[in-house]
């Protein structure tokens, strides 16, 4: 029987298995600092594959020194990588298997139609925070080695299956693999791309605002100036700066992108007292920066930028905009379209699919862009989960993607580290 | 030598004195909570002036079955109320002389140009937080007390001076006095109105509201609801609420004062990630209320105008804002302009200024409400501190000022109360 025919009908018998294991996984809450559980489960997994387990907590003081580190944290205690390493026999080419374990925060529980852990599956969805981003694609990741080595299908090349920390909040966990030594040929990322294939990937930064206004009492609150309103300005301002960088976006991989590189303003915060006009307040969002543009060219857009705020309100003349960037950061990243991890990939999408893939640029960063410009391993982007639900209340995956990105998966794998010849 | 005269030396040689109270007082820190060590200098002064002693800590269980009780607390332990009492000889009117010793927090300091306790003296000015906001007042009442008993000088009516708490926050201190019993035939609130008479106080209530949004991935922010975006909507729709309120009022006091009965929005908060769109802002601000308007009208007009939001954008029909009143609620309050303590305090003004005195509406609420509407005590708020710097950064109170007004109230005392003739 056809290889590619075994390893589709040995998907098909340990579907049970898969989705248990992606169940197991979403009911264990790995939102920032709460890792270690998910690991655990992940780690039993490698232990039973047999590869080369390598775990440890980054050392953060350490990690601080690196010119690409971004976290709010410095401490990774509690918050183990996990990278298991499958030897190949020599010869081939070597990959990287790159997910995180980390999820984001459930947000509004009142938005949930179930817990955010729960889990449970509805015509063939599996909801729940993570399954989406990046569980079910971690899971496919195992799958697919599973079924290499439970055909016997032996490879000359390394895969390197890396089950990182922090990605949501700027790939400290993906840098600390790196620093230790992790690099390889290429590398795969399924994050929630709706099996779209991504060879570039957008960049983004965090970053604070700090918009003054002058406290008075709230009665007579014409005598003050009020941070609450002058924000509002700030916030439209930041909106046509939005508008403007992506006017100059060209890159046919965005053409069906609405906002390519969006700046979305996440958080908002200030005043103190109801009856007191609000004398500051904080505003935290995350700039998008387009695959080809260096970070700190986009910074420096930015900054201009908020200077104009002079024109709009002579407020800003005395009081200007406080900017900061802090915490997570993204590096843009991308891959020849033309390597041949993409021809591969590309041709065993169509292969198990029947039609061709869509390959488009990301609307967000990964860790790809870490492992491409640091890591020096060119790194594409595709994976089971839908992209719209990522971060979203009710986040659910479709089990069938899971599957056929495992085959399609196993079959790159295959073709791109190369298959020992049986003697 | 005639009485005013000798009052006025009195004040004149006794001003280090009444500098170094109120001194004390402000380097005091005293917001919600902390009023304790400021009562016991209070209760110091009362003591020497030989005073009827009554402090106690309301009891909260009790206090909020009360259908006037508004306070974000009910616990006020450390929180002690003190009431002195200057016994008449009988057959004269009875005043209540209320001031409260809770201050507002001092908001970001770098907007103070010394500590907000520092409470230096600068061209006859006195810095500080709460020094307008009102001990200043506070310490008028006890130099005018001090002057009178000083010049043997006795009333036929009670004084009954009460330093209360929790003025800012709804005026629970009051009402535990008023619960307690005390009652007088008038009551005077020496509030920073830089000296202008008010017979009228606005009231004024705290509400929260909810924006809700949906969440989604920072990158693909065009698949979420930002509520940091409506909640931009819904503060301009107030901004129209408060335009129209106050088009309606057409009271000759406030006829110099530009925004009558305003709505503040002092604080604001909303969501939890920079790369996720914000799914939940509250708003929370305070809502003038006219003097002759019933508290429920009020909310009802909020209410109804929220409901509005869903002509402004479709997006309220079916996310509809959520209104909660919270926290503190300040009772308008009105005593007829003719009252005879309107005529004598006038007076006394003319003749220690020289110049008629301005008579106005308050801009915010105070204590008067409590003490009109649920104390049965007509209540005019006349004081001397900076209208325009309570809860300000670098409050300060004109010592001047101090110093006329309890020239002012002396002779008011004696006018309203009677001085009991010299045998």
């Amino acid at each position: 029987m056809k290889l590619n025919k075994q390893i589709h009908q040995w998907l098909n018998s340990h579907r049970a298995e898969g989705i248990a294991l992606l169940t197991q996984l979403v009911q264990t809450e790995s939102t920032q600092g709460n890792e270690a559980q998910a690991q655990k489960i992940v780690l039993h997994e490698l232990k039973k594959l047999g590869l080369e387990i390598d775990m440890w907590e980054p050392d953060g003081q350490r990690l601080k020194q690196h010119s690409f580190f971004a976290s709010p944290r410095t401490n990774f205690s509690g918050s183990p990588n996990l990278v298991g390493v499958l030897k190949g026999s020599g010869g081939g080419r070597s990959i990287i298997l790159n997910g995180h374990i980390d999820v984001v925060p459930s947000g509004e529980l009142e938005q949930w139609e179930q817990a955010p852990f729960s889990a449970h599956i509805n015509e063939g969805r599996l909801y729940g925070r993570g399954a989406t981003d990046m569980k079910g694609g971690n899971v496919a990741l195992i799958l697919a080695m599973k079924a290499l080595q439970a055909l016997n299908i032996q490879l000359k090349g390394d895969v390197i299956f890396e089950s990182v920390i922090e990605e949501e909040s700027g790939g400290a966990g993906t840098l600390a693999a790196i620093v230790r030594g992790y690099k390889a040929d290429a590398a795969l990322i399924p994050e929630p791309t709706n099996m779209k294939i991504f060879p570039k990937q957008q960049g983004s930064m965090w970053f604070r605002l700090h918009i003054k206004g002058r406290s008075a009492h709230g009665g007579t609150r014409y005598q003050g100036v009020c941070a609450i309103e002058k924000s509002l300005l700030v916030l439209n301002h930041i909106k046509e700066l939005e508008k403007k960088r992506n006017e100059r976006i060209t890159d046919i991989l965005y053409h069906d992108i609405p906002i390519p590189v969006p700046i979305n303003i996440g958080k908002i915060e200030g005043g103190e007292w109801p009856s007191s006009v609000a004398d500051l307040v904080k505003v935290e969002g995350r700039m998008g920066v387009a695959p080809d543009e260096p970070l700190e060219v986009a910074k420096e857009e930015m900054k201009k930028w908020l200077v104009q705020l002079e024109k709009v309100d002579p407020w800003f003349i005395k009081h200007p905009v406080k900017l900061e960037w802090f915490g997570a950061r993204w590096l843009p990243g991308a891959i020849d379209i033309n390597h041949p991890l993409m021809t591969i990939l590309a041709r065993n999408y169509e292969e198990v699919i029947q039609k061709s893939p869509v390959i488009e640029a990301s609307p967000w960063g990964t860790d790809g862009g870490l492992l491409s410009s640091v890591g020096e391993t060119p790194t594409i982007v595709f994976g089971p989960g839908v992209t719209e639900k990522a971060h979203y209340p009710n986040e659910y995956i479709d089990l069938d993607r899971v599957f056929e990105t495992a085959e399609i998966i196993a079959l790159t794998l295959i073709d791109w580290c190369e298959e020992k010849e049986q003697l």
